[in-house]
């Protein structure tokens, strides 16, 4: 398939073979395969070989008391991860995981995603919601069961827009209070329940620089595995470039020219910030920006 | 702000006054307001004035148990709906709401869909899933806490993409075993952990109707109260046309032409299928391709 534009975590090899993992005969029998491999998971961090790659052990490593999380097929092998459900969820922390993504190519890191994003689900949903109980895995670890009330809990994913507000030639990046040092980015935020994407992009560079959108254009997406994300990337036409910053969100941000977001993009020593990792959408969104001919604003 | 294409349920001129929300006394003092409004429920429908308009009364009009819904300012008049925890979800049956819908402007639409899909939420996660105690609503409705291990939990927005395949200038309808008779749409489906957008695009094409997208285009979004999924419509050129259904999800699919799908927007009596209503983001795509002046495929 041609993405119009590539993001990191994305173009898994492994093909998700729905018709298997909702029968539980089909699984087992994938699961007795001479082919099935086991995803190589320290917790919840990738173990990678020297060039980036995930590592795969046989089923017979399975981790005691770990619940088997079938990712798909990679061609005829059955790839499955073991889900232990009782685990640490690791929150805002700085990833140690982030220097190993920096090194994958992104069809491991897409594989990668989807099983880390799966165990840490599990970890923060062992109960039902709807009444309490103890639930339990269920189609091979995408979704759980409760038994007191039948009720079924599928994986959550959370939609979450990241947005370049665009002014003049110039666009709007900002730093979190938990960002590494120099670094700025997209501003970005959680889509609300009734809500449109476009309406959340509005809605944020509104409440967190005080700028009004004129119009909302997509760009492309990517999963984000912390814990559960589809960042949205999209490019917002602002009425103004007065700011009116929420500190709560933004400690600081500024309107930086193509220029400018290029040499920060190249890592150059002069550029005015660091920008977001290769892997991260905020770095698509940057440089599809950068490389677009013309300001439609 | 202009849409690129204006679906229906999105433009509410309720402004979510999130630095309100996230404060107690900030919510109490607006329910102290003399233009403070309490939304008309009948259970998770809407009661609506002959004009479609929704109803609104006074705060004195609040249900014995009911917490509140802040759903934000309009104007300065601060806008609650009764949020009754324990009740009816009603699941995938056809809904009475449906034909109130039709009546509605699409900013009423708007600002209702936000009110159910978060009373629709709190019923179905009375009960902390990290660890089976019953949690508390907290952030006007905002949000939910556990107290007793102080886990937060927020609303969840479930992304599905909804696509038209195209093929040599025919889009690809189906029809699932619930639809009402002769009623064909685009086809649609969850985005799943560790997927990008364009991905679940391709992996649903393929699940569904065995065709293979070559190119995703996204189109627009929408917000679908039913509970709570967020819509996002892609057209996506396919390799071929020739199809295998999964019957499970499809019952029938065709390929249609615009002169086809024109008709069927038209409600025309010799029309090759009856189309979603209006206020579904999948009449807007279905337009929106007839409008196209040309296919890019």
């Amino acid at each position: 398939m041609r993405y119009a534009y590539r993001t990191g975590l994305t173009g898994s090899l492994i093909e998700r073979a729905d018709q298997i993992r909702i029968s539980d005969e089909a699984v087992a029998e994938q699961c007795r395969s001479l082919r099935a491999r086991l995803l190589k998971l320290a917790d919840l961090d990738p173990e990678l070989g020297p060039d980036g790659l995930l590592c795969w052990g046989s089923m017979a490593d399975r981790p005691d008391g770990a619940e088997l999380l079938f990712l798909g097929l990679d061609g005829d092998a059955p790839c499955f991860a073991p889900l232990i459900e009782e685990g640490q969820t690791p929150g805002m922390q700085a990833y140690a995981v982030w220097r190993q993504l920096d090194m994958m190519p992104p069809e491991e890191a897409s594989t990668y995603a989807a099983a880390r994003s799966l165990i840490e689900w599990h970890r923060g949903h062992l109960f039902c919601s709807r009444c309490g109980t103890r639930s339990r895995v269920t189609k091979a670890g995408w979704g759980r069961k409760c038994p007191a009330c039948d009720a079924e809990h599928f994986p959550r994913v959370d939609p979450v827009v990241i947005m370049l507000a665009e002014y003049e030639g110039k666009a709007l990046v900002g730093r979190q209070p938990r960002f590494p040092p120099d670094r700025y980015s997209a501003l970005a935020g959680f889509v609300e329940p009734g809500e449109a994407i476009e309406e959340a992009v509005a809605r944020e560079l509104f409440e967190e620089a005080g700028v009004r959108a004129k119009e909302v254009r997509y760009l492309a997406s990517q999963p984000w595995p912390f814990p559960n994300s589809l960042m949205m990337a999209c490019i917002a036409p602002v009425e103004d470039d007065a700011l009116t910053l929420d500190i709560e969100e933004l400690e600081a941000a500024m309107w930086v020219s193509k220029e400018e977001v290029a040499a920060s993009l190249a890592g150059a020593p002069d550029a005015p910030f660091i920008a977001p990792p290769h892997f991260a959408i905020a770095h698509t969104l940057l440089r599809a920006w950068v490389e677009s001919d013309a300001d439609k604003a």
